[in-house]
């Protein structure tokens, strides 16, 4: 495929134009006095905005609010915040993300109908809305704020998660925050996606899905989904240039650009997954449906035996073909190859006599290919995870209730 | 229920009558000089047999062995070693598993088709076949030989699992192993179970499927599912009784104590599982469907962040509601309520002011006891897991390829 757009270094939410952004600290966050955790961003004008919800049927309160707020296709403004996830807190906390609109909305001087909310952090706490109310009407605005907005989203993120691509005539742009409570699907915990392109908004709802499915929705850290999960997507069509809709020329270009922008932040959810010292990226090709290789390749992504494996850079093959085994995925033993980096454990089902220490050697890096030909057809999907460590297990048994 | 059977004290899968065992060390195993690793047992007569399998596709040699020797529904048998799981071995592998079969027939002057094989331990390594057949041959076997069985099994498993139950004028044992890539179907990794009832054939396959999936399959550890998993069950019909069939009068008496032989089986397993401290029991009641309130109770057990919150014994109900939430199960999150022990924390999804010290104590001890009433029907299921600890990691990411 020919490049038709460019990574822009040091992109943001806020590189596509008329997007802007800030944070503050609100006191949600207990860990350090600097830190931030509330943000808004917001267009100049009305966006058309799609989202995708959490599958998980224990919604916290922005998600359900959200999915009000968006029946008619638009929206202007986001408020977020970290440290609480406003989950598991009933009718009151439903009224709590209400109430954070309505702020936005005064502070923006825009009807709260237009404004969504996210939350995440701590499940089954209410939102200080005392404190929420006051860091509302301190957060200043700017067209470079997008990376305050992504620090603002982080819980036990290590580093924000950033990334804008430049195509002729527009920009994609997006921050996402994840860590834990990370599986298909939503893989994603939280990713704010903006364009300045003018987009059809049902163009728009399905691009955002195709992106999600070969990006999101192929992370797992570990197995859990959260009930704040949320991929939103806004399109201001600032940049001036024609409406893209399903049949534009600028639709596949548009698809393509997005999808870089999603997997781009989907990787780094998984590299920075809890306790995690390495990304893994495991392909599974020669697969007989897209169903078996995205269900393969998410298996061993997510078994706690291959990951653990990972970890101690052990080129435990055995773990990889029985976590590819139980993914319901069609398989023949005897036409299986398996690859660690470049370098070929099995072929045909058979191990072959590897040099071992060069395979413990690809699985030492901060990225590690796993790369599993199953021969039976035509079909390829790639899903990230990350390793198992001692320090996801301590991060998890003290996170405070 | 009355209790029409009893629970034999030190009994084990020779504890029926008819069936003898032994084990010896044949150096499979590196860990201790001492160690059991290969095991004979076997009935004085030839018996009804019915096993359950790995619904793993990529299948051990031991596994796709008995599968064959199976299909008559007769064996007099087994030969079992650890060590060496004879996966991912292929034909070679295949033929060594028959090697072992036929080793083990000349030993005990029967035909190699009534031998079964299972093996367990390390994937991708083929057997050594003369340290097999020196061993085979020492093995002296006893009536009290089932505790020797059940240690030659052990690969990681810091303890022997082994159970046995009198009813009146016959008696069930059994004998399992677990440790790691244990999670439904099947959840054990492998499990004898004997009995000197005379049972029918087909009657005998209905009550191991029924009694699996009330324990194995509701165990979890790790979510992974091993090449090698089996359950088989084999009844002599030494104790003289008439014979047991669907329409017996004495068909709900073996159901429910082959049921509380593989339930106490099936704990242990979860209570060992590789790094475990602690028992997590998970009991889902009020759900709409048997399928849901399976699928909570399982879902729950192997949350990952459940386990680590049991493992730093923090009451965090929102990992266990947001674990219930994405397994399929119905739920409406104004009826819930979950307890931790008999501490109610979450009424009509209403989290409630209970004592964190006093919850925190509940989740402190070796059985943690989790019940999640969804109050949207009748149907009920109780999963088995265990936390999850830095050990565990440890283990894993130094286990020998």
């Amino acid at each position: 495929m020919t490049a038709n757009f460019e990574l822009i270094t040091g992109g943001t939410v806020t590189s596509p134009e008329g997007f802007s952004a800030g944070a503050t600290y609100a006191g949600l966050k207990t860990a350090s006095n600097d830190a931030l955790d509330l943000g808004i961003l917001v267009s100049e004008v009305p966006c058309a905005a799609t989202a995708l919800f959490t599958a998980n049927s224990f919604k916290a309160a922005p998600v359900l609010l959200c999915q009000q707020q968006l029946k008619d296709g638009k929206a202007t403004a986001l408020v977020v915040n970290s440290g609480c996830a406003n989950a598991g807190t009933g009718e009151p906390g439903l009224g709590d993300a209400i109430m954070m609109t309505e702020l936005t909305a005064e502070r923006l001087k825009l009807p709260p109908k237009n404004i969504l909310v996210a939350s995440t952090g701590v499940i089954g706490q209410r939102l200080p809305m005392a404190k929420i109310k006051a860091a509302i009407a301190k957060i200043n605005l700017s067209e470079d704020g997008g990376h305050d907005l992504a620090r603002a989203m982080m819980t036990t993120d290590t580093a924000p998660k950033e990334a804008a691509v430049r195509v002729k005539g527009y920009t994609i742009g997006g921050a996402a925050k994840g860590s834990g409570m990370i599986h298909p699907t939503l893989a994603t915990m939280l990713c704010f996606l903006t364009t300045d392109a003018g987009v059809d908004k049902v163009f728009l709802g399905e691009a955002l899905r195709k992106a999600t499915d070969i990006s999101f929705n192929m992370v797992t850290v570990d197995g859990d989904t959260s009930p704040n999960d949320m991929v939103l997507l806004l399109a201001n069509g600032r940049a001036g240039s024609e409406i893209i809709a399903q049949n534009s020329r600028e639709a596949d270009n548009f698809q393509e650009a997005l999808n870089q922008v999603c997997i781009k932040l989907a990787k780094a959810v998984a590299a920075d997954g809890e306790g995690a010292t390495k990304l893994i990226e495991v392909t599974v090709s020669g697969a007989a449906t897209a169903t078996d290789a995205r269900s393969a390749a998410r298996t061993v992504a997510g078994s706690s035996l291959v990951k653990t494996a990972v970890h101690g850079s052990d080129p435990n093959w055995g773990r990889i073909l029985a976590a590819a085994g139980r993914s319901g995925a069609r398989m023949a033993a005897s036409k299986i190859d398996l690859f660690i980096g470049d370098i070929c454990l099995v072929r045909g089902g058979g191990v072959l006599l590897f040099d071992k220490a060069r395979a413990a050697e690809a699985l030492s890096g901060r990225e590690v290919a796993i790369t599993l030909d199953l021969n039976l057809g035509s079909d390829q999907a790639t899903a990230w995870g990350c390793d198992l460590s001692q320090e996801y297990v301590t991060i998890n048994s003290q996170y405070t209730t």
